[in-house]
């Protein structure tokens, strides 16, 4: 393994040399880059279309399932997005160089905070070949380089994809390396990489806790909630319970339990249990859900805590606001939690308590993501709670640095 | 070992559960509970003094070096000291709430950005019993619970005075674990600590880099810069080196070497070694140095990347600017750089290409502290990239979260 780990220590010492050069490009320079990017996407759609059907053959052969197929498949109509993706990524304001905080003290120090470039990020991520523009765009964009780490099913289409990346690039930008033995060496490349992004399962997740040095963010699942107060207006909960669950499912911002409050459960619970059913929904609910639509399949203690990802979607009434607050501190995910209700105090208890990077009144959750905050485009959304919480967009990408002037200034 | 492994788990959980209680405390609360551990100080000067000379007993029988005696020792000026430290976080100004952000989004959603504790913080520290004050008081004030590790040669000494922060705070709010076999259990709390804080030296940093499964921010070390660029003010230069190197030696901002450009050395060298020799400062130079101040010892490699904490100063002669900027990003460890220099291009390219937390102009690296940047008392100085960069302080003991707003919106 000593030639592998050396060409993975190679590759990041590569890109953090790289990372000097990036990190003083003004804005038009990398937007050049970007632009050739989505140029070459343009031009050599057969090649990557011939990668593509390669990986796909190769993915049948090994009884990869539909869905990761799907995943998996580009046409010329997804190559067309990528492109158009790394045009509104042109489109972004530059964050580097950005003061976000300036103060003169009192003995004359002036002290500029500034976005800074991260340096180096390792992106590592599973099936889809966007991710391969799509995270090269948004590091290129925030003056970083990238060393990308695609699954091995994707292995010839992120190859041609990385390729024309980094042929867009200044040498050792944008690098992708393929296969599970790499990882390790990856993720404790602390010389040289400053930021692990993984974009996968709890099982990636997992391997990342074990092996990782280099610090990560992890952008993880989503177990996410609507919660109807008593004093909601019922019908705005219905048309946010079903967008919620309902308009994309597969997505980690979709809600995955419906709570309701006993004192509307029966005016509120009969009628969407119809709406959602016919919208093609599973729904498994707890004891008094199922008194009052005796057709929910029975929840388990495990559903309270399944990111279903699916047309599915767990039911439970509560007693209280409290009990709604418990129930999502205890099974949530800290993605992004909903209230809908009319009571000022409850909007401001629930948004208060609820530990969770986007906490909603009277909105679906969906909207959790950067295009909807305003940010642009995200590599992902962070659950955790140091340096970014909820989307990961280009000054999530960035660090920053105090930049102090004086004339002669000593402590005393 | 089991039992203790529960324990440390009990305890992480106890400051879980306060947690979501301290984060909803207002101002007031927070600063009645911060003066209550200050009147327990003074009220309990004889209890401390007691615990702090068993420590020291303690620590003299087992051959504790008299640095280490020294910075354990506790006298009834240095628990004054501690006590008006605590006031000073009284008159902060609560992190808690501060709106970072805000906007409205063309649909009408109301989205702002909000400062909120983090949650749980453990501490890890070694010898100085303040810190368990310190770093009490830090937490408590932003709204988090604190898990505080001290060294075993301080276990009496702090045991009285993390049992007279907890007394002042809510329950589980603040505790205190000793010794070395909990160390492990304590980083890998994650589903009840949300951070660790380690201030102490590389021993420490590379147990944590090896056990912690919770996020990290490392309180490191600095091997700091001052660049005496060709058209610098030599007598300005020279104030600033010695307030870097001197003023205080022991702490992370102080200067570890000096560059100085060829075209200046002549002029600048032997008058500021004279100065730095009557300081009480060991030069180490390399040969250009020595040639014009025969004097100094002859540096070796190792020179270059040493954090001395003492009187001595590795002493280099460079032939441009580029060169003094390749040996800080080959050396530095990101903490505080200096340039002194009338020049605009080269202050400008000094503080664009250098990657440290602070890049300073014309001033001394002494000044990267949190009281002196106006941010208040600070747990420790970061030299990592993510969240926190230098002085941490009360605000980066916070995270975020969105609190969005809506009247119905769905997501088409």
């Amino acid at each position: 393994m000593a030639t592998r780990t050396e060409s993975v220590a190679a590759v990041c010492a590569a890109a953090k040399h790289a990372s000097r050069l990036l990190a003083t490009l003004d804005t038009q320079a990398k937007n050049d880059a970007l632009e050739r990017i989505a140029a070459g996407l343009e031009a050599r759609v057969g090649e990557i279309l011939e990668a593509n059907l390669l990986d796909l053959e190769a993915g049948r052969e090994s009884d990869l399932s539909t869905a990761l197929l799907d995943r998996l498949a580009l046409d010329e109509r997804r190559i067309a997005a990528m492109a158009a993706g790394v045009r509104q990524i042109i489109a972004l304001p530059d964050p580097v160089g950005e003061v976000v905080d300036g103060f003169r003290r009192p003995n004359g120090l002036e002290i500029r905070k500034v976005l800074v470039p991260l340096g180096v990020i390792a992106v590592v991520y599973e099936a889809r070949p966007n991710v391969t523009i799509d995270a090269a765009a948004l590091c290129l964009k925030s003056g970083n380089a990238v060393v990308l780490r695609g699954s091995s099913s994707a292995t010839r289409s992120n190859a041609v994809l990385a390729q024309i990346a980094a042929q867009a690039a200044p040498a050792g930008a944008i690098s992708i390396l393929h296969g599970r033995d790499e990882l390790t060496e990856l993720v404790t490349q602390t010389a040289h990489v400053d930021l692990v992004i993984p974009r996968g399962g709890e099982g990636l997740k997992a391997a990342l806790m074990e092996h990782a040095t280099v610090p990560v963010i992890y952008a993880a699942s989503g177990n996410c909630h609507v919660y109807v107060d008593s004093a909601a207006d019922l019908q705005m909960a219905s048309e946010i319970a079903i967008n919620a669950k309902v308009q994309r499912p597969g997505v980690c911002n979709a809600a995955e339990t419906l709570l309701v409050h006993r004192e509307v459960a029966a005016a509120f619970l009969p009628q969407i249990a119809r709406d959602l059913t016919a919208a093609g929904v599973e729904l498994r609910g707890d004891e008094p859900s199922r008194e009052l639509v005796p057709a929910m399949v029975e929840a388990s203690e495990a559903d309270w805590d399944t990111e279903y990802l699916a047309l599915t979607l767990a039911v439970r009434v509560v007693d209280s606001l409290d009990e709604a607050i418990a129930h999502v501190q205890r099974h949530g995910t800290g993605h992004s939690e909903a209230i809908v209700t009319r009571d000022r105090a409850a909007a401001r208890r629930f948004q208060r308590e609820v530990d969770a990077a986007c906490v909603y009144v009277n909105a679906s959750t969906r909207f959790t993501d950067g295009g909807e905050f305003g940010m642009g485009a995200e590599i992902g959304n962070s659950t955790q709670k140091l340096h970014a919480r909820g989307p990961i967009g280009l000054r999530e990408l960035c660090t920053f640095k105090y930049l102090i002037e004086g004339d002669g200034q000593v402590r005393s």
